[in-house]
């Protein structure tokens, strides 16, 4: 007998725990500035992107790591039940207020209370074309 | 005695599940524009790069995610034994007709029936020259 | 007591089956060629990284897939003990005479009779500028 | 009863060791050695991102493998308790006076005394624009 294909559940699939060594969030040019007060093209940012395939919404807890002062810590996002959030650090009123410092060397611990997968790009527009990167953040647990 | 060594029978190498939480289809330029009609050139697209080492058919299923909206299930794609494919994002043909919405962020969870391999990249022109990015997916099961 | 550091022996780290899924080799431009037959400058290449942190000879052998063709199996490379080899696919030589073809979506199965760590990474120099990217590959066994 | 939350003591998070296999220092252009000299603007250079969650210092040894001769040990750095560094391998103060050779492709090997995570970054300006690209190491155990 052919079993019949069960309904996708939505379930939490991935890590709470999640770190990115590697965050810098490059000073603006007069040229980024520019585009970036008329709210069109592209500004050097940083994202983070972060995906909760289950049923109930995220909480995140952020954790800002520097070279040469304590950590920021307790910074809160929520990503909702099957949604995904591509977080910008250039945008203060998406960290709950919190300004990420330009030009800093950084590093970024995510703990979230269901288990979500994260990735982290960075676009950089100091030179008059972009570069970008991106890694998978690494799991811990 | 030296051991003979076995011819390599192909199986099917990776994982089931994958997730990638960084998707985006930049918006087509004017000039990305002419170049997609000509078929000639680079303009923005991504590409979903799936191996299957195995010695059957991949059949894949793919949903993607978003901030504001529920997601769309069930798009398929399927992958030959031993064979590659490097579906374009900006192609609704190679998606079963399914359009993929430029300039909004997404994120992507892949399933397969037999274990596969998957990498998702990114090349965007938006400004004169190119930027590229690429990830593994993240596995899950 | 303070227990004696023991020296470091080298042994082999990493895995012995890699697997890549985006692997592109661009064609190359007018320029790109000069700059190849003149040997100095950036054109667009992929390598494949490998490092051999043990204390035998790692033997590799290589598996090209595509998306309309059988795959090539069987090219074999070697890397030395405590060494690493950065592969360009673009110089047959490096191959075993191997001529990976250009334009043409692949992908590719790494596998060592030791651990090793395996790294893809494409340069694109197709528009005036280079683009560049970089995945670690994804560990089989 | 709901359980208070206890409050997160540090504590280190990741792998003892990590592997880079691609590994390369461009040769500055004499555009990027102005710059460097003035202190100001991009030049190609790599960038070794830990970040130590822990509450105690992280001793790091590096191990530097090339592609024809005997690999360099020994090279020492730290990094704080809950603190990130992002080395620059352009600069030999950072690494304990050992001088990265440019042009030549190298791979890397980094233990640390206490879990730790690691990437790898590189940005590359010897053509006009910059090209950057960036891997989490891979960890080994």
């Amino acid at each position: 007998m052919k079993r019949a294909r069960r309904p996708a559940q939505p379930h939490a699939e991935g890590h709470r725990v999640w770190i990115i060594p590697d965050a810098y969030l490059p000073v603006l040019t007069a040229e980024d500035e520019a585009k970036r007060a008329a709210g069109r093209g592209y500004w050097s940012h940083e994202s983070l992107c972060v995906i909760n395939t289950g049923p109930k919404r995220a909480s995140l807890t952020l954790t800002f790591y520097f070279e040469d002062r304590a950590p920021v810590k307790n910074i809160r996002v929520t990503v909702g039940a099957e949604r995904t959030r591509h977080i910008r650090f250039d945008k203060p009123e998406e960290l709950g207020g919190f300004e990420v410092p330009a030009g800093v060397p950084y590093a970024l611990r995510v703990e979230s209370d269901v288990p979500v997968v994260v990735q982290h790009s960075r676009l950089d527009t100091t030179q008059p074309n972009c570069a970008s990167l991106s890694v998978m953040a690494h799991p811990i647990r």
